[in-house]
């Protein structure tokens, strides 16, 4: 009998346990199913690839963009929509190209991009000789005098050897963000990098670079890897390089522009769940997958709770954040509100890694919580989710877990990332339909699982 | 004293078994860094897909794909490299048309393929009333006269709602095999399914029928999903629709052609470990998700093994098989062929999910030998693999476990293959340098695996 009274609270539980998880597993196929059928994120990310198109913050696309997305989460049924105002530096690229030159040969023109952000050559021409470095540390090691007056470009590829791409992407993230006030402090005329991306093609990749304070701002550009590639073997030859380069970008004061937040009310607390992604793209291609992908999948989640009726406990609210990009200021606005307001948000997912099949999510969040998640990995088995891992969520909720609010990304299949990322070829077309919406069957999973159990 | 007598083997066999965890891994590594850094499947699949193209077995483009892929083999470091005969039925297509037209309106053509196998109408217009079935169930209740002199289209969508599209795709299988069979026997004239398709375009998908002897072979085709849908649209507003079909395809007699396998032997023994593909394709488009990419990275197993000096035990062999889409002539030659030489075989892998980002590895053998295999999952988490299951492996490899031989398939990402497969769409561009060259990594360390373990 004393036996019985230690087991019969362990069967129990097991039995509370696995009639728990059967249920769970009913309403994740629900989920599945009413998305995987019915789901429109992918006629939406046509609409807003398609109809508006890359939409930097600062752009009067940008606004369309956020007209469009208010619109689209009335019609998935928010509760409520408002903007959220977020000031901006505007940042616009204008015309710009880059020649080369071997020997005093022809000049021959290659396709480059500046990086967000940095200054340009005010629609002059800047000419100066290329020298080549292929690390910062050699750089480091070049005295002042090889690289005044000149034009550096480091060719840093993208470690293929990294399974996940991201690593790639973190490992030579640098060379974009601070090489140009490197070089600067040198005496150097300008900045070419190799661009970040996995591809062996000739599409540059932009993304932001920064300046630091004090340090003369010089124009940075990145050009393809196959341009890179080739500029490379003539330097490696001690062939003498030239180059004329002329842009007209530059940081054009600021501008207030703003967030999109939709939301429907739960029916226990006004306590919040968040989940978003950025509305902002770079000014090239049409940001389809980053971060259009992020955005129409986030209003799927709103969608499908309201069709299935599953009646949220606490409040989901959608928000698309601006300015990612180039300032971050979407998230950080969102932040400060929520600090200020003392709103309480229990969780924040954000879907920002391309509207590739996913694969994970990551557990920004106390070990606590990171464990709770884990907990419910089995149910995610079937659409093909086997591990939460990673201390890192978005980069527009990373902002929340100062105010130590559990944070977690959506982790997609990465190998087609870097091919597209920042560049004319991130279209609509590169998007497969199944991809995107199985994304927003787990998003919605998840947040289900969230809503009812925290 | 007694106790550590009973836990020193314990403790022994996890001390070994860690040991051995961690070599595994560095060699996994090993393995990884040189395919995704030298690994040449990727240009290897551009010379086979763009240098030759389709390669239907009978035609000349096979013959071409056979010299070719000998030379492959033979660059890659194969100590010998022969050709395997195998007599196959020889299938053509020639010029083929539908045309549509409502209630006595204009003639509209539609894009259309006959399916693989199927009878045409010998350069004649055969023209009949068009009648719409949704599924086979449906088509069993309608009385003969119904469906006498008409053609029945049948109608059955892909099943969105499975996560893995293969088995929306075995859901749907039927329509294309068993249709014409069952329509000839009520009278029918012809045949038109809705393709086997994930995707919701125009691209009509071939595919292998089966007429059942003693039935007449009537022509059987297949038109995309949009024009699937309005026709259905036209039919259920009971619109009377003509067709005239007008093709020249048919089996063609019988001809010699060939498998070609290439192997490095084993230091210890004469037993064969198998990995291949098919390197027959349809006749449209480039196979190159199907089987293109699965050919290539055979031939990048065995080149990893030559480049990294990985001294195998056993034989290692790559087969690329002869007829896969429209006969599997080239696997069951093999297994005859090892079935009368009794020449052992340890294992058979195969590649023909396409060339996506690996997933898992499908479990075709005893359950002796799939425990074995599972121990392994773990080395393989950091390549994205979790979970190796399913008691199926791959067309061509299967005949092999009549003979007891454990056979496995490789398993990959699966939402885009069946927009593409067996469609002019399945070209080079559609394949992930990436995402292809990772396939190979994970068969390599699979073949490592058992040519160490088993």
């Amino acid at each position: 009998m004393k036996k019985l009274l230690y087991i019969l609270p362990l069967f129990l539980g097991g039995f509370f346990w696995s009639q728990n998880f059967k249920q769970d597993s009913l309403q994740f196929k629900k989920i599945s199913d009413e998305i995987l059928v019915n789901g429109k994120s992918y006629e939406d990310l046509r609409e807003l690839t398609k109809d508006i198109g890359n939409r930097l913050s600062g752009s009067s696309n940008y606004e369309k963009s956020a007209d469009w997305a208010m619109k689209k989460l009335l019609e998935a049924g928010a509760d409520q929509v408002w903007f959220q105002p977020v000031m901006v530096n505007v940042w616009t690229r204008g015309d710009e190209s880059l020649k080369l030159r071997v020997n005093h040969g022809k000049w021959k023109e290659v396709k480059m991009l500046s990086l967000g952000n940095s200054e340009g050559t005010k629609g002059k021409d800047l000419e100066g000789e290329v020298i080549l470095v292929k690390t910062l540390e050699d750089f480091e090691k070049l005295p002042d005098y090889a690289v005044k007056d000149k034009i550096v470009f480091f060719n840093c590829a993208f470690k293929q050897e990294f399974v996940v791409t991201g690593q790639a992407y973190g490992d030579a993230g640098k060379y974009r963000r601070v090489t140009p006030s490197e070089v600067a402090k040198k005496g150097g005329k300008a900045v070419i990098i190799r661009s970040l991306t996995s591809s062996f093609d000739d599409v540059p990749h932009t993304g932001s670079t920064r300046y630091e304070d004090g340090i003369p701002k010089i124009p940075a550009i990145a050009i393809g890897a196959e341009s890179a590639d080739y500029l490379e073997e003539i330097l490696l030859k001690k062939q003498k390089v030239q180059a004329v380069l002329n842009s007209n970008c530059g940081m054009n004061g600021q501008m207030m522009t703003k967030s999109v937040i939709g939301e429907i009310k739960g029916k226990s607390d006004e306590k919040v769940i968040v989940v978003g992604a950025h509305l902002d793209s770079w000014d090239v291609g049409e940001g389809a997958h980053d971060d259009g992908a992020g955005i129409v999948q986030s209003i799927e989640v709103l969608r499908t709770f309201k069709n299935l009726k599953l009646k949220n406990n606490h409040t989901i609210r959608v928000v698309c954040f601006a300015n990612e990009e180039n300032g971050v200021r979407g998230g950080r606005t969102y932040m400060e509100t929520v600090k200020k307001s003392e709103e309480p948000h229990i969780f924040a997912l954000e879907s920002d890694s391309g509207g590739f099949t996913p694969r994970s999510f990551s557990l920004g969040m106390h070990p606590d919580k990171a464990k709770s998640m884990k907990s419910w990995e089995k149910l995610f088995n079937p659409y093909g989710i086997y591990e939460f891992a990673g201390d890192h969520s978005g980069v527009d909720i990373e902002p929340l877990r100062e105010l130590k609010i559990p944070a977690s990304g959506l982790v997609t299949d990465s190998q087609r990332y870097f091919d597209i990322h920042h560049t004319p070829e991130d279209t609509f077309e590169k998007v497969n339909r199944r991809e995107l919406l199985l994304g927003a069957v787990v998003m919605t999973q998840l947040i289900y699982m969230v809503d009812k159990n925290w």
